[in-house]
């Protein structure tokens, strides 16, 4: 630990009081029962930059070392302060509604490493290969996940980018995402870059029984998870071109929502419980049997939900060759969706519901996997202590 | 020209007083003496989505059929209205501060194709290979140019993917650009991802008489020009994990400017105009000689300015080799600056000012150009007319 670092943050009780900078209770603390950006968040926060880190040392002690100085940098870059040697780029910027999540992937469980693999969760298995799975693994993994959301992209970049610097070859970088929410007016539910709105039927984060019931680990996980959660992120390309071809019934019957208002098939209005037995005069589903919303839906998955909080990404356009007819071999856009889902535990969050849509979803002849990790999400650390303390001394 | 998008052109009038619709003068317009995003631009459009077009059609009439189905497209877009067949991933932003502006490449002009050859711009010339450039053809040039800048990524690539949509196979898009601008609080220039202010010098866009001599096309031009302008484009790759390891008082010396505030060196704030003739006591220049302010300030450059129209980009991560010492192969940054510049002329623009710049500016190694283009801009649309019809008329 850097001696003037520790200093500066000595003093953050009181540089918080002084008037640039906002109330402690305004900004996001790596300090608490859970991390920031999980429950609380969403309203402002429209950019993400998501780093996984491969670890590149061989002790524990480095691993306390670069754990120490995550947690002191991370407070100062929610306080909107410069780190040592930071590199300024956000100083201007309203930090406020910056929030970093921390997480722990398999690799820093490895036999042999750290001496910490009997203390792996069961929960954080390997993800299965799903059918239809095309994961890069330059853009899959890791031993540690970052991730950062902001009001400012240029905010969370700078928070991730100071991260990687500070931990000084300790941990290098696997690979990144940027992502983003289009901000509806005046507030609505956002839409995904298919045009529907995405979100309609999320875990709500106000109410503490259903956050503690699908998302925040309880008395079943090991200790130093308890109020902690399970990250699968996934990188999923859409072929936007391709759906731009086809017509707003044929993408609302592959929905089994309206595009305009959200509503599901035969309801009225976004927030209407979807009526999965409606049938048609031919008898069939009106929301059709594979539609993505019934695929998805608590009531087809034993009452599971996961919290979804989903950014779409756009990165350009590059040469792909497409999965499903019209095949077609050319430059597309490779933007798509950011998923990324919080849970309890994945052997019955996102495994199982995924499964099932991976073989069967309509959605799927639009969009492939192309990315993504899984990583266990600490709770929030103990004022005084550091990121993975419980962990590394349990 | 489709007839239902025509009817829904010739109502836009009425459309625009209906209450949920910006008044006419609050939004952006194809129509006037100079194409949006130029001039009126900056505050709010926080975002931009570029996009080259390759043409694939050999016929004049495909031309006019496709600048005729952009200009309608574009004026909807720009009102927030959706477009025939529209994708709706829109549909809840803000479009308000959409701009399009639509640019002109050297492959219009090629001979044996559009029978406009005679009409190409002396310059509109074919950039010359300046050192240290690394373009990669498929991040180079192009028949046509759209830059959408919107205060929503959303909303500037839903714009750019109607277009593409609507060209129906007329024009393919050859590469694009995502971008977006820090936006400081409460209102200051903005920081680029070196930590420094971007634009302290820029043209003053409020001041005709700056706009008509550094940017506006005058009688010089042919006269389908007159109003419009040149656009350079340049991706400039930063090599942000080598920039962050030097030291501020490097990185002041190789800017030239303080880092925190943004004055020249050895002067007093931001907006001071530099001394590039003090020294210190040593007799150097205190403004280094090879420093990027130097290089870039009109002082230097026969009083030429360019109007620069920055947005940093950030591409994620990928493999590459760096250029400088310490020379150094693996995942780096892909991130840095979307280089816009729009100027009346780009032989006494760009071009002279970067031929020195590429050889001795300090900051070069820093930065790696990896692609771009020169646009020729036409003025505004007059109103009936359609994108061009001057130029193909001409």
């Amino acid at each position: 630990m850097n001696p003037s670092r520790r200093l500066v943050l000595g003093s953050l009780g009181g540089l918080a009081a002084a008037a640039n900078l906002p109330a402690a209770a305004a900004v996001a603390s790596p300090f608490g029962m859970h991390q920031p950006g999980i429950g609380s968040h969403a309203a402002g926060q429209d950019h993400t930059y998501f780093a996984a880190f491969d670890l590149a040392v061989p002790k524990r002690a480095d691993l306390v070392e670069l754990f120490r100085a995550w947690t002191d940098a991370s407070q100062l870059l929610m306080y909107g302060e410069p780190t040592e040697g930071d590199s300024l780029e956000a100083l201007d910027a309203s930090p406020g509604r910056l929030s970093l999540t921390f997480g722990f992937g398999p690799g820093l469980f490895a036999p042999g490493k750290f001496g910490l693999e009997a203390s792996r969760p069961a929960a954080l298995i390997d993800l299965p290969r799903f059918p239809g799975d095309e994961l890069d693994p330059a853009r899959t993994g890791g031993d540690l996940s970052v991730q950062a959301c902001a009001g400012d992209p240029q905010v969370a970049f700078h928070a991730v980018r100071q991260l990687a610097r500070l931990a000084n070859g300790a941990a290098t970088l696997r690979w990144t995402q940027t992502g983003y929410v289009s901000r509806p007016k005046p507030s609505a539910t956002p839409r995904n870059l298919m045009g529907f709105k995405d979100g309609s039927r999320n875990v709500d984060t106000t109410d503490p029984a259903e956050m503690a019931r699908f998302v925040w680990v309880g008395d079943e996980g090991p200790a130093w998870m308890r109020g902690g959660s399970y990250l699968v992120i996934r990188r999923i390309r859409m072929a936007l071109e391709h759906w731009d071809n086809t017509k707003v019934p044929f993408q609302e019957q592959t929905m089994g929502r309206t595009k305009t208002d959200g509503a599901p098939i035969g309801g009225h209005g976004e927030f209407t419980t979807p009526d999965f037995k409606a049938t048609d005069a031919n008898g069939n589903y009106k929301i059709a049997e594979t539609s993505h919303v019934r695929m998805a839906a608590p009531e087809m998955n034993e009452g599971i939900k996961i919290l979804r909080r989903p950014y779409s990404y756009n990165d350009g356009t590059n040469v792909t060759a497409e999965r499903w007819p019209p095949w077609r071999e050319g430059l597309e856009y490779d933007a798509g969706l950011v998923f990324i889902a919080y849970q309890r535990d994945p052997r019955t969050g996102f495994v199982p519901i995924f499964r099932k849509m991976s073989r069967m979803d309509m959605l799927n002849q639009f969009t492939t996997h192309t990315g993504g990790g899984l990583f266990a999400i600490p709770p929030g650390i103990t004022r005084g202590s550091y990121l993975g303390q419980k962990l590394i001394e349990s």
